[in-house]
């Protein structure tokens, strides 16, 4: 029985690597983090998308990066931008997917899985540098060395199946799976009802996926 | 002004490890972690460390490891071993340096600080795999791929001033900074009171550091 360890942030391409782990025959251990992130309706989404595709538990993890700040997704001071800008945005969460990616690995190896599912993407994405397959190859050398099950000879893999997709490609794949992209949640601030916002750059770039893949947006915005 | 980030547990090695940092010149933010631990004895040295040497902040962040559990520091029903054992012992807590070290780097990216200092020593130890050299380097790679900063041209460095002594040096050298074991912490299973086990790994290493080194051993044992 192949098992894993999935990050589920209950965003869109988190969404399809849990049905693209489900569809290679993984029982998956869902795991998502309650980080101090603007809203909770991220982790509403994750809980449905879990439910949608099955996963022998799922842990929502509180670990308060809020605590830190420095980003417009944990520090309420800093406002969402609207528009395109250059370098990498106010969005970045200093070392995210670092300590995700620790924290992942910690479960697995407590578990005796070797193998860990991140949604991370270097085409249509905001150049955060923790999605850039030279970071996953980093995680995976230091996965193999900090770990008891990396000494006794275990190899952690961690699986980026979306990495070099574009979003219309993932959406793509994504449907193919039966992913109902109607329950998940991209937005970085959707407002009380959880409509999204279609102004952030996360709304930006799925919504430009949908219409590159010449789909129906199921997307829920606020105007 | 120079300032770093240090990870401090409350035990012999990161007291030491604040000292030299302090007396390198660093301004420094001290971070500890309440992670699902055995006993808040541990937290206690931490923050009577912290107020001895002095630092700009301590932070003490909520992260529990206790949820994964796969580890007799993290899990009450596996028993701390009170002789040597062969291989990595149970109180190895799978992927801990990884997590810390993950959560450093999120708080000193904010910061806007590159040194980070970790007390790992890779001599008088009980094997962990997160305590070696190759550990700390692959690290150290990770985190100039994983952060705005890096990519932006900061060059993290963990500092590991402990890694190549041995306990006794470790004693010798703290010494000599003014470090007063007397309220570290090292035992992973102090009484009520307080007073270490004296039997447990951690107790045996220290003991045998402070004889090694010809200094009274202010340690306060349970017998």
């Amino acid at each position: 029985m192949k098992r894993a360890v999935v990050l589920v942030s209950g965003g869109l391409d988190s969404a399809t690597v849990l049905a693209i782990a489900r569809g290679e025959g993984f029982v998956c251990h869902a795991l998502s983090f309650a980080y101090g992130q603007r809203h909770a309706a991220e982790l509403e989404a994750a809980r449905a998308v879990v439910r949608a595709f099955g996963a022998a538990e799922h842990r929502v993890m509180p670990i308060d990066l809020a605590a830190f700040g420095g980003s417009a997704l944990t520090d309420p001071g800093i406002d969402v931008p609207e528009a395109p800008t250059s370098g990498i945005p106010v969005t970045y969460v200093p070392a995210r997917n670092t300590v995700f990616l620790a924290l992942a690995l910690a479960w697995a190896e407590v578990l005796g899985v070797n193998d860990l599912f991140i949604g991370v993407n270097a085409v249509d994405y905001s150049g955060y540098p923790d999605c850039r397959p030279e970071f996953i190859a980093a995680f995976e050398a230091l996965a193999n060395l900090a770990t008891r099950a990396g000494v006794e000879g275990a190899r952690f893999r961690v699986h980026t199946p979306l990495i070099d997709l574009s979003k219309a490609e993932i959406i793509r794949r994504g449907l193919a799976l039966g992913v109902d992209y109607s329950i998940t949640m991209s937005c970085y601030q959707p407002d009380a009802t959880g409509a999204a916002c279609g102004r952030c750059d996360s709304c930006r770039l799925r919504r430009e996926g949908f219409h590159a893949a010449g789909v129906n947006d199921p997307t829920r915005y606020a105007r």
